[in-house]
């Protein structure tokens, strides 16, 4: 009998802020897929790492993920992935898939499960806590309040009218760009959140902060 | 020396679902604060009590928010609530105020929590998983991918054109409206999300549901 496929979100960082569900399912894989090249470990796997010692001695498989907005290497690239882990499923092995935030929103993760999952393969999605909730959690705001619209993007798909909150995800290129569009509003940007190298910012948002940064804009004025 | 004060997302309803961060918390709390009227136990207690059993050996304070949409009798209501657990924080106790799904998304815990924070006290706020992510696992569909953009918002603030997902928090009441509003787009329902009486709907969508019930709308066709 094969195996079955786990999409696991460890979460936005911190090993704590995995969910039991999560902590569990990786504590008795069989085998841990995640991103990377085989020699720089993924932020993932790290956190894993550090919830879960023993994922040190457990079997890994890693998966390349180009950083391209290339369709088709993109494309192949999810489908090598999911062609290595149902050839470990067809051994009988569980592999559960770690990836950063939770496995629904955005995430590389998802491509390769609606691979294996259309193919019949037994699947399963673990959630995690996402970027933009421990930033609001760690800047003590409320995203949404009432009836105030929470509003998730990319910096590709900016939204420049709204009532609430947008949170723009990956936003660290593109913060001079997003200063001046949204001056009059409040901000506050998360850096590398939930790892050693994180940064709070809510007075004074830089111009450019790393690629994991998620920067949340608030409707009303500062 | 005051406590300090927590707010604390419990998840959707699976007690596993909790994080490993609000689980310590509320396995080490001097009180335990919920929503309730004392005899009717609140869900998130519920929750709580599942994952942690000791919990109905704790101290809990319950704290009475009315059914309403008056604003001057909510704002009574979370002033007392403030008032409450500021009065047990000056005997030197911890309070963890335990709440559905994130503290920082819809959460009435959140007006409790600014009002104690402005007052100087020590607070901090513990993440949960929201009920769409819960939904969008169970279902297997993604939130967001690419570019997409995700809205989450109430049936009292809908968008009517949008590109990637809206969720409709708390729609039980106005499904009927909303499936004529976007009868060609493909539908998920989550009805008392990762309870007993949990419901998932994806093909046909009930004209009416639980308070408890949060919808999904992908922006693509059917």
């Amino acid at each position: 009998m094969a195996g079955k496929f786990y999409i696991v979100g460890v979460g936005p960082g911190d090993p704590e802020l995995m969910t039991i569900k999560a902590y569990k399912n990786i504590k008795n894989a069989d085998i841990i897929a995640y991103p990377g090249d085989g020699r720089k470990e993924g932020t993932a796997y790290q956190i894993a790492c550090k919830a879960i010692p023993e994922v040190r001695q457990k079997k890994t498989i890693y998966l390349k993920f180009p950083m391209t907005r290339d369709e088709k290497q993109l494309e192949k690239s999810h489908d090598n992935a999911a062609n290595d882990i149902i050839n470990l499923l067809n051994t009988g092995k569980d592999v559960s898939m770690i990836t950063l935030g939770d496995p629904c929103i955005y995430s590389t993760a998802f491509y390769v499960f609606e691979r294996i999952e259309s193919k019949g393969y037994e699947t399963e999605i673990i959630n995690g806590i996402n970027s933009y909730s421990a930033a609001a959690a760690k800047s003590m705001i409320s995203l949404a309040m009432k009836d105030e619209k929470l509003i998730i993007t990319t910096p590709e798909q900016i939204v420049t009218s709204f009532d609430g909150t947008m949170v723009i995800m990956k936003s660290g290129y593109h913060l001079k760009e997003l200063k001046k569009m949204f001056r009059d509003r409040k901000m506050y940007l998360i850096e590398n959140c939930g790892m050693e190298n994180e940064n709070l910012f809510s007075e004074e948002i830089p111009d450019k902060a790393g690629y994991f940064s998620t920067l949340i804009i608030k409707s009303e004025k500062t």
